[in-house]
Protein backbone atom coordinates (compact mmCIF):
# COMPACT_ATOMS: atom_id res chain seq x y z
CA UNK A 1 0.00 0.00 0.00
CA UNK A 2 1.15 3.76 -1.14
CA UNK A 3 1.70 5.50 2.35
CA UNK A 4 2.29 9.25 1.78
CA UNK A 5 1.94 10.33 5.14
CA UNK A 6 4.85 9.29 7.91
CA UNK A 7 5.11 9.48 11.71
CA UNK A 8 8.35 9.95 12.90
CA UNK A 9 8.51 11.26 16.73
CA UNK A 10 12.08 12.23 18.47
CA UNK A 11 13.12 10.34 21.67
CA UNK A 12 14.55 12.09 24.44
CA UNK A 13 15.25 10.22 28.03
CA UNK A 14 14.76 12.83 30.30
CA UNK A 15 15.51 13.43 34.43
CA UNK A 16 13.15 16.26 36.62
CA UNK A 17 12.72 17.94 33.23
CA UNK A 18 16.50 17.56 32.17
CA UNK A 19 17.89 16.16 29.12
CA UNK A 20 19.65 13.10 29.79
CA UNK A 21 20.20 11.54 25.99
CA UNK A 22 19.00 12.39 22.96
CA UNK A 23 20.00 11.37 19.50
CA UNK A 24 22.34 14.18 19.24
CA UNK A 25 24.22 13.19 22.88
CA UNK A 26 24.60 9.63 21.74
CA UNK A 27 26.06 10.87 18.48
CA UNK A 28 28.43 12.46 20.72
CA UNK A 29 29.42 9.65 22.49
CA UNK A 30 30.08 7.53 19.82
CA UNK A 31 31.88 9.83 18.51
CA UNK A 32 34.24 9.97 21.35
CA UNK A 33 34.02 6.11 21.82
CA UNK A 34 35.76 5.74 18.23
CA UNK A 35 38.41 9.12 18.70
CA UNK A 36 39.39 7.96 21.94
CA UNK A 37 38.62 12.08 22.80
CA UNK A 38 36.44 14.85 23.27
CA UNK A 39 38.07 17.04 21.23
CA UNK A 40 37.91 15.19 18.00
CA UNK A 41 35.03 14.01 19.07
CA UNK A 42 33.53 18.07 18.94
CA UNK A 43 34.88 18.66 15.60
CA UNK A 44 32.97 15.23 14.26
CA UNK A 45 29.86 16.96 15.65
CA UNK A 46 30.96 20.54 14.43
CA UNK A 47 30.24 22.23 17.72
CA UNK A 48 33.01 23.90 19.85
CA UNK A 49 34.83 21.69 22.52
CA UNK A 50 33.25 23.88 24.94
CA UNK A 51 29.60 23.18 23.77
CA UNK A 52 31.12 19.54 23.56
CA UNK A 53 32.18 19.39 27.28
CA UNK A 54 29.54 20.51 28.81
CA UNK A 55 27.06 18.32 27.55
CA UNK A 56 30.10 15.98 28.81
CA UNK A 57 29.57 17.21 32.37
CA UNK A 58 25.48 17.41 32.24
CA UNK A 59 25.53 13.62 31.17
CA UNK A 60 28.17 12.65 34.07
CA UNK A 61 26.35 14.80 36.53
CA UNK A 62 22.86 13.54 35.90
CA UNK A 63 23.96 9.68 35.00
CA UNK A 64 24.11 7.39 38.21
CA UNK A 65 27.48 6.64 37.04
CA UNK A 66 29.81 8.13 35.16
CA UNK A 67 29.40 7.92 31.35
CA UNK A 68 32.89 9.49 30.27
CA UNK A 69 36.24 9.90 31.93
CA UNK A 70 38.25 12.57 30.91
CA UNK A 71 42.14 11.87 30.36
CA UNK A 72 44.05 15.10 31.17
CA UNK A 73 47.64 16.07 29.41
CA UNK A 74 49.31 13.47 27.74
CA UNK A 75 50.20 13.08 24.25
CA UNK A 76 46.69 12.80 23.68
CA UNK A 77 45.87 16.30 25.82
CA UNK A 78 41.83 16.37 26.09
CA UNK A 79 41.68 12.90 25.61
CA UNK A 80 38.18 11.04 26.63
CA UNK A 81 37.37 7.36 27.34
CA UNK A 82 33.61 5.98 27.43
CA UNK A 83 33.26 4.09 31.10
CA UNK A 84 31.76 0.42 30.67
CA UNK A 85 28.36 2.22 32.09
CA UNK A 86 28.47 4.70 29.08
CA UNK A 87 29.18 1.99 26.42
CA UNK A 88 26.29 0.20 27.90
CA UNK A 89 23.96 3.61 27.61
CA UNK A 90 24.97 3.57 23.79
CA UNK A 91 23.38 0.09 23.10
CA UNK A 92 20.29 0.78 25.12
CA UNK A 93 19.48 4.31 23.45
CA UNK A 94 19.66 2.17 19.84
CA UNK A 95 18.01 -0.44 21.09
CA UNK A 96 15.09 1.72 22.22
CA UNK A 97 15.60 3.63 19.11
CA UNK A 98 15.06 0.00 17.48
CA UNK A 99 11.88 -1.02 18.94
CA UNK A 100 10.50 2.40 18.99
CA UNK A 101 10.82 3.10 15.39
CA UNK A 102 9.22 -0.86 14.65
CA UNK A 103 6.27 0.37 17.08
CA UNK A 104 6.09 3.95 14.40
CA UNK A 105 5.24 1.56 11.87
CA UNK A 106 2.61 -0.53 13.55
CA UNK A 107 1.10 3.17 14.59
CA UNK A 108 1.28 4.28 10.96
CA UNK A 109 -0.60 1.32 9.83
CA UNK A 110 -3.30 1.83 12.55
CA UNK A 111 -3.67 5.14 12.80
CA UNK A 112 -3.02 6.42 9.37
CA UNK A 113 -4.63 3.76 7.43
CA UNK A 114 -7.61 5.27 8.88
CA UNK A 115 -7.41 9.07 6.58
CA UNK A 116 -5.72 8.29 3.39
CA UNK B 1 9.59 1.37 41.68
CA UNK B 2 11.57 4.68 42.02
CA UNK B 3 11.43 5.99 38.37
CA UNK B 4 13.50 9.19 38.12
CA UNK B 5 14.13 9.19 34.16
CA UNK B 6 11.73 9.00 32.01
CA UNK B 7 11.33 9.07 28.20
CA UNK B 8 9.53 11.33 26.26
CA UNK B 9 9.37 12.00 22.22
CA UNK B 10 7.32 14.21 20.42
CA UNK B 11 5.13 12.97 17.73
CA UNK B 12 4.87 14.25 14.20
CA UNK B 13 2.60 13.27 11.14
CA UNK B 14 5.17 14.20 8.03
CA UNK B 15 4.18 13.86 4.26
CA UNK B 16 7.26 14.28 1.84
CA UNK B 17 9.60 15.70 5.14
CA UNK B 18 7.04 18.41 5.36
CA UNK B 19 5.11 18.71 8.83
CA UNK B 20 1.51 17.84 8.63
CA UNK B 21 0.17 17.55 12.39
CA UNK B 22 1.99 17.69 15.16
CA UNK B 23 0.98 18.69 18.84
CA UNK B 24 0.74 22.76 18.48
CA UNK B 25 -0.87 22.38 14.94
CA UNK B 26 -3.61 19.98 16.90
CA UNK B 27 -3.99 22.30 19.67
CA UNK B 28 -4.91 25.38 16.84
CA UNK B 29 -7.42 23.35 15.34
CA UNK B 30 -9.18 22.53 18.67
CA UNK B 31 -9.08 26.06 19.44
CA UNK B 32 -10.72 26.61 16.23
CA UNK B 33 -13.58 23.81 17.09
CA UNK B 34 -14.55 25.43 20.30
CA UNK B 35 -14.33 28.89 18.99
CA UNK B 36 -15.66 28.61 15.59
CA UNK B 37 -12.89 31.30 14.31
CA UNK B 38 -9.20 31.50 13.04
CA UNK B 39 -8.66 35.26 14.99
CA UNK B 40 -9.86 33.98 17.81
CA UNK B 41 -7.73 30.72 17.86
CA UNK B 42 -4.74 32.39 17.30
CA UNK B 43 -5.29 34.50 20.00
CA UNK B 44 -5.67 31.22 22.33
CA UNK B 45 -2.23 30.16 20.47
CA UNK B 46 -0.58 33.74 21.67
CA UNK B 47 0.15 33.70 17.69
CA UNK B 48 -0.46 36.51 15.05
CA UNK B 49 -3.84 35.91 13.08
CA UNK B 50 -1.33 35.67 9.95
CA UNK B 51 0.91 32.31 11.49
CA UNK B 52 -2.20 31.01 12.43
CA UNK B 53 -3.85 31.11 8.66
CA UNK B 54 -0.11 29.82 6.98
CA UNK B 55 -0.96 27.09 9.30
CA UNK B 56 -3.77 26.35 8.06
CA UNK B 57 -3.42 26.57 4.58
CA UNK B 58 -0.52 24.61 4.90
CA UNK B 59 -2.47 21.68 6.60
CA UNK B 60 -5.71 22.09 3.89
CA UNK B 61 -2.67 21.82 0.94
CA UNK B 62 -1.32 18.66 2.50
CA UNK B 63 -4.11 16.51 3.40
CA UNK B 64 -5.75 14.15 1.32
CA UNK B 65 -9.21 16.65 2.27
CA UNK B 66 -9.72 19.87 3.36
CA UNK B 67 -9.52 20.11 7.48
CA UNK B 68 -10.97 23.73 7.74
CA UNK B 69 -13.34 25.82 5.93
CA UNK B 70 -12.65 29.28 5.92
CA UNK B 71 -15.59 31.81 6.43
CA UNK B 72 -15.31 35.26 5.16
CA UNK B 73 -17.57 38.07 6.10
CA UNK B 74 -20.49 38.28 8.24
CA UNK B 75 -20.59 39.35 11.59
CA UNK B 76 -17.96 36.70 12.24
CA UNK B 77 -15.47 37.91 9.86
CA UNK B 78 -12.68 35.59 9.86
CA UNK B 79 -14.55 32.69 10.97
CA UNK B 80 -13.23 28.88 10.06
CA UNK B 81 -15.15 25.79 10.51
CA UNK B 82 -13.57 22.43 11.12
CA UNK B 83 -14.53 19.76 8.56
CA UNK B 84 -15.92 16.25 9.40
CA UNK B 85 -12.67 15.21 8.38
CA UNK B 86 -10.59 17.48 10.49
CA UNK B 87 -12.45 16.73 13.65
CA UNK B 88 -11.60 12.66 12.62
CA UNK B 89 -7.93 14.26 12.49
CA UNK B 90 -8.13 15.54 16.21
CA UNK B 91 -9.37 12.58 17.39
CA UNK B 92 -7.14 10.00 15.58
CA UNK B 93 -4.14 12.31 16.87
CA UNK B 94 -5.58 12.42 20.39
CA UNK B 95 -6.03 8.14 20.20
CA UNK B 96 -2.14 8.68 18.85
CA UNK B 97 -1.28 10.15 21.89
CA UNK B 98 -2.70 7.89 23.94
CA UNK B 99 -1.40 4.71 22.40
CA UNK B 100 2.15 6.07 22.22
CA UNK B 101 2.68 7.30 25.71
CA UNK B 102 1.19 3.82 26.61
CA UNK B 103 4.11 2.68 24.21
CA UNK B 104 6.40 4.72 25.69
CA UNK B 105 5.48 3.71 29.29
CA UNK B 106 6.46 0.23 28.80
CA UNK B 107 9.83 1.29 26.70
CA UNK B 108 10.55 3.01 29.95
CA UNK B 109 10.05 -0.69 31.92
CA UNK B 110 12.33 -2.48 29.59
CA UNK B 111 15.51 -0.52 28.72
CA UNK B 112 15.57 2.29 31.82
CA UNK B 113 15.17 -0.22 34.22
CA UNK B 114 18.78 -1.95 33.43
CA UNK B 115 20.80 1.02 33.77
CA UNK B 116 18.77 2.54 37.43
Amino acid sequence: MYQPFKISAKLEINKNGNCFLDEKRVELLKHIRQGGSILSASKEMKMSYQQAWTIVKQLNAISPLPVVIRQRGGSNGGGGMLTPFGLKLIDSFDEMIRLHGDYLSSLEENILSCFI
